[in-house]
């Protein structure tokens, strides 16, 4: 009999903080065993020459997800998870969207009913709550909190999803008493619809004004603003996809003032700009996503709040539309700026390019890309000490990569269902080559070893760890000393 | 036949720049000579140990204005311009307020209909806009414009006032081709409506209570959002009663980058703090304004922005409602802070707190106290060189202070039409004794020497400062440069 | 017999706060009325379509002053009170350098046997102070200060000039007891000789490589030192010719703290930029001053902060050395950066290029204009209200604008003693065709009509304006309260 | 035969990154296994209940150091590293100083033979550079590098140590050469001195005083400049013992540029004020450290910064001057302010001090505690992955805690050679029960079980983590691209 289902031997092992030569036992899917040299495995792999990293935690990806004008993302849980596992993903929290009117036990039923038999990498939901009625907000929510699902995210823009000041306040309030993380996208809704109104009537509708339409200012008053919310009633808050140095530093000040502020920040923002969107006809929809591209000043200022922790989430914003008559070219083969569906693909692309720019060329170092890409997500949502590390107990869930292969990134070499990357042509080393869930393999050789619906829903924990301190949030006394610093 | 209507003899005579002695000539009704030595006046004033200052411009007050709620203000353009008068003022410029529905046309009709048969001093209105049509924007805002309105305000909160950040981009956009000046309440409604529900529910709701309803970061937030907007469309925003570090700072950084904005604040800030509130029963009403008083380090940082230029104006924001069923207490005898109607008077005492506090304290120099009372509002508000200064060509509008005369301050001292003062018992050092209106003494000895009406409609020039360079702002061009950093 | 000596009718004239047409007489050198008209002129100079302004005010030239190692500056303070005069100025204060082991009388005597007999034009000194012993600071500067010298220059950079930190606290303290306002020279020594070392290593020699040797880190450093240290003791600093944004935004940041900190800058920084440097041969020698030309970022910067406040004054910093073998040269034909003397001539071109660049493109007003080539100055230095504007009982000192004349800049064409001038060929629009000193015509077409030694020396108030307050600072009390923040 | 030389079996483990239960196997010194149930140890330590972590890495302490003025610290390399042991820790790194005229190799000469016969623990030095003659800067610092010994230390302060700028910009660039780590006292000499003599003028002489003499801005000051230097050559600089917020912001927004900036706290600054000093007679002397003890308010300020990253180390800055003749008092029984050594014994109270105050009140978490006792040293300080971590192949270094013991703090129940600590009296709970040497028990039940000179000296490698980049710096061009921006 088998000591270990499966031993992981001779590789490199990394955690957020240690890099270790070591062997990793298995069993019962999950790590029982870090030693110098492990035997008795009824199988072995040998990692040698190879990096074993924690298996990346997706933390934003719209997977088989409407949008509230009623396209669907073209990857379901089985195609958008075979192409997380394929980019070093063990987990995946996509979104649960509230559609107006919705109750939330309707929203998890349907989003149950999509993933429990597709996945094939574990997976939770980041609920979206676009209609925060009393129920809602009084027994919906905690109810979903209940069940594992522990962050919420609010839209500050998009006229079907947008929530008010005071409806995010309702709701920052409730995640706050819970212990449940809220987020949320960032934008002025304002803004964007008065300038694209403008641009329209000047004619300039081409997709690529798409950038335009959506302007620095929108972003940085936005995130302004979620902060002074969430500070006011000391609730923690995420913003998500940030693209702006205005929205970095304000996140990075406001953490520096004692705030429970956290941002995050994706590939897109990082390796490309707006001028990929300067393409003929229709082509600069495959660039279009908010907020949109930007310029490579800010992806500088992007990575240097990635190294220094100003920014401490790195997520793809998976949002596959497909450039044909199902997605980007919905509406029109020739489409404006407002008709274009928002969103790139990336689940695949995501680690790949962080390690072959960030870890390759020495801006990070290996740790804090396990930290971006699995361990910080990890902790944020309420997955850790169960994943996002390798440590003793924790699920064996892992990704051996080869730090020194290279490839070419085409759309046909990934495994989304799409039909366009807009990461095409670029040269990456660096990739996962096997992928261990649970101590199962399921993928490995370029193949698929996992079947559909084998991954399982994850309950996860609060966002605010408790420790050792046991610390609850005090209640808040909206007049605890008259005249108080209120801010 | 004598030289002059009039001439001020022997006084120390000050501008925002200059301090010197000299005698001022006066024609009809303006000045026509400043000389070390002037004869041939029809009178002559000897203003020997006297301050002969430029007549100050109260800009933000409310005078026989409804709130949108109903309640009128206990001054009407009588009262008011009396009590403007004996505090030192020459020119006021109280608030046109629309209503949602009325059309601007019916607005300044209105208010034409309350002032002009009344004013015993010069006047304009700042038009407050509630209900941005088209056709407002269009039309009827162009032709206030004309008319010589040329600044328009708006409400971020209050439920029946406020405009929606779409609006707000509209009306920046129509006063910026314009040249007009937006000025802008800048609270956030859903913090101060959540808080305010909060207070309740827990029966925190006395009057005193009211400060704590609006906390710091409703003003601080809403001023971000005012300053994003503003220099998203490059238009000029004055921020009106600052009462906040945060919001002074962010006004000075916004200033740095080369943006138009202009804050102003407002002796409650300065003199008071929110411990005024605690008091007794109802009394704590006297003293609930919007934003609401703050404590002494925020005084000390306010002094500070004026000081160096990071705020420009010093208002009284004169919202007088009388302590009695008229007024602070219409609802009820015994009201909750949300009953309270917002405001505190003070349009009498602005120019002579600021001179006792700071100019003989030596916080600020004479010549700021000047710019502080009169140039800078001038300027502002499209009024120089006509007014706000003592110069050849300019109105003969001036104010003899006795700078070593010490009053108590109380209610029954002052020619208001209110029965209390927030003010009451504090010991003022240099008053004004002496007022001149276009060459006409309309205050001496504490005797009121004006007719009813006798003060004219001015006519206000366009904000902008055209200046040698005849510069006027390039259109905005939506996309001017694809990918431009449009911020 | 007539009224007045002169009267300057018809033109428009204008402060630092106030435009106006009207006529201005004089009599005995003074300013006695300012009228809409003024008749009984000895003489009348009719100023239709000119603008009448305060002299300028050059507070910031080096004027038959040795360097420390010898080498003189080509002005005399004949040529260099032409040249100031033909540019607009009607009072100059150059430096009166002390040599280590000199006395301070010895340096008055000095420079005043260099001025009197000399100059067209009033002027005054600021002590340059480079050897701090105790009979200086206890003694001399005091005497100094007695005499009207009440500004004291310190250098942080030169080896023959600096001073340590310790040496400049006392002289902060010095100066803060009397009033008197210290000015520093912020660059950091050891980084400009470590740099430049390195440098000269490498062979980058060539003297355009000055640029680099003096890093904007050396400005930044030494002008947060400066700050750190007048703060501390509560003395007010006047940093000459900022040439950083992180020089210009620490200026600012220490006055909204508010500490009593000042900054200038030059137009060489507004207008040329180190790429001008770039020249064959020995030209870059040309354009070497300390610190050295930047970029246009910067350009905009400075203008920005000029505009809004941050920076008070506007200097030529003329350092007039000749490009020959008794200047630039004087070590070489071709010589290293290191041979090269620091300076620029500019103080006939500081006014008209400001007013060219800056009045008639519309980024500063014709009151800015005069803030900053006069009054501010005044103010400064303890000479106003005698100097800097147009009021009654100011010395008649005025410059008559033709704001619509544009001549192409050469050396030439300029009246100060140098074969060069780093704005050669530029066009400008707007020059001072009259200049008048103490009610005399010194410039008129073109011609000068002064005689050398008519100016005369200023006695100077202290730098801290009394006002009504009649304040004075407190004493230092070192342990004021234990354990105080005394930063 | 055993697998195992030691078992630790059954407790709470932490990292940096994660707490997960686990058996921890040990062989030759170093951690081979970690697993869910190890067997076969040749002894087995039950720490159920209990926390096992990583030993303690104390990296700014002064052991058997004569300060510059001849005074020796009272512990010398056992009673130093006995008191390290018991609060935790497992490895040291003290200063080895230079006296000026002394060579490097003589320096750690005399170093190694005070370390050697006595460390009970790891040690390894901090070399203390008064002295960069072109012989320490060229050969005998990288000598010592080659040693192992990559960190210098320099004084801003302290006329017998410091070092002017341009000395600390030749080492800086040595040590970014070789990838050694500079670190920095940063306070500014002169404010120091200048402050002391006036204080003693006026007799505020009493040892409390020591606080006032040393002012916020004169640290403040020094940090900006040691920022300064170090970015402009691009090396990394860590600031040590920072103790103010202007200090703290200032290192922090140094990174968010991208600079390599690190700052480090300790214990004093958290835990106790200079009202602590307030005591009759001599007694605040032994408060009296450099910089000094501030307020309650720095406190948060700081307890933030590390919670949010912007400060990454906390050492005791262990200096035990005895409160004898020997120490505190060696110059009178009734010193002055001036008199007094500066310094504060804390060793043993370190972690246990962040312990009791952070981890169990909830302000920072297990495994930030692990962070900034013993990993982010370790990586810091080229010592990771042997030391300061939990991972196979590590130095089997552990500190076995009970959470929950509480002790009373008293001078009698520490094990350094000092008669008194700052922190009598003060209730902790939390402490080390159990301590591990590369496998060997140092510590248990209260008794030493450690051999003098059983500690061995550590080689470490350079600051710089090489990781999988393989990155060197980049060889600095003092002119590499003419005119560019060399901030």
């Amino acid at each position: 009999m088998s000591d270990y289902d499966l031993v992981i031997a001779n590789g490199l092992a990394a955690t957020a903080t240690d890099t270790f030569r070591a062997d990793i036992g298995i069993r019962d899917g999950r790590i029982v065993a870090i030693a110098e040299e492990l035997e008795g495995g009824a199988r072995t792999i040998d990692a040698t020459a190879k990096l074993v990293l924690p298996g990346g935690i997706e933390s934003h990806c719209h997977i088989a997800q409407e949008s509230a004008s009623g396209i669907m993302t073209s990857d379901d849980y089985y195609t958008g998870s075979v192409s997380a596992a394929f980019g070093g993903n063990t987990t995946f929290i996509p979104f649960a969207a509230q559609h107006r009117g919705q109750t939330i036990a309707d929203v998890l039923k349907t989003y149950d009913d999509r993933a429990a038999p597709k996945s094939v990498i574990d997976y939770s939901y980041h609920l979206i709550v676009s209609d925060p009625t009393e129920a809602v907000l009084k027994e919906e929510l905690p109810a979903a909190f209940e069940r594992g699902i522990t962050s919420f995210k609010v839209f500050l823009t998009y006229d079907l999803l947008k929530v008010e000041d005071e409806q995010m306040l309702d709701i920052l309030t409730v995640a706050r008493e819970h212990g449940a993380l809220t987020m949320v996208h960032a934008e002025n809704n304002a803004l964007i619809k008065w300038m694209s109104a403008r641009l329209m009537d000047k004619d300039y509708s081409a997709p690529k004004y798409h950038a335009v339409s959506h302007p620095r200012a929108a972003e940085v008053e936005a995130i302004n603003r979620g902060i002074a919310l969430a500070g006011f009633v000391d609730a923690p808050l995420l913003i998500v996809h940030v693209s702006t140095e205005g929205g970095a530093r304000a996140i990075a000040d406001a953490r520096r003032e004692g705030l429970k502020i956290y941002g995050e920040t994706c590939p897109q923002y990082l390796f490309l700009t707006s001028e990929d969107m300067d393409r003929p006809g229709a082509e600069g929809a495959k660039f279009c996503c908010s907020p949109p591209l930007r310029d490579t000043e800010t992806q500088d200022v992007l990575w240097r709040y990635l190294q220094t922790g100003g920014l401490q989430l790195y997520s793809s914003d998976h949002a596959p539309y497909r450039y044909d008559e199902t997605g980007k070219l919905v509406h029109s083969k020739d489409p404006t700026f407002k008709q274009v569906a928002n969103g790139l693909p990336g689940i695949e692309m995501r680690a790949p390019l962080l390690f072959s720019e960030g870890v390759r060329t020495g801006r990070i170092s290996l740790n804090q890309f396990v930290s971006l890409t699995a361990t910080n997500a990890a902790k944020m949502f309420g997955l850790h000490p169960q994943k996002g590390t390798i440590a003793v107990g924790a699920d064996a869930d892992l990704a051996i990569w080869d730090p020194d292969e290279t490839r070419t990134v085409t759309a046909g070499g990934l495994h989304d269902n799409m039909d366009y990357t807009p990461f095409e042509g670029l040269e990456v080393t660096g990739w996962p080559v096997t992928m261990i869930s649970r101590g199962r393999v399921i993928v490995e050789g370029g193949e698929l070893l996992a079947d559909a619906g084998q991954g399982t829903f994850l309950k996860r924990a609060p966002h605010e760890p408790a420790g050792l301190s046991g610390r609850t949030p005090p209640e808040l006394d909206p007049a605890q000393s008259f005249g108080a610093k209120i801010v």
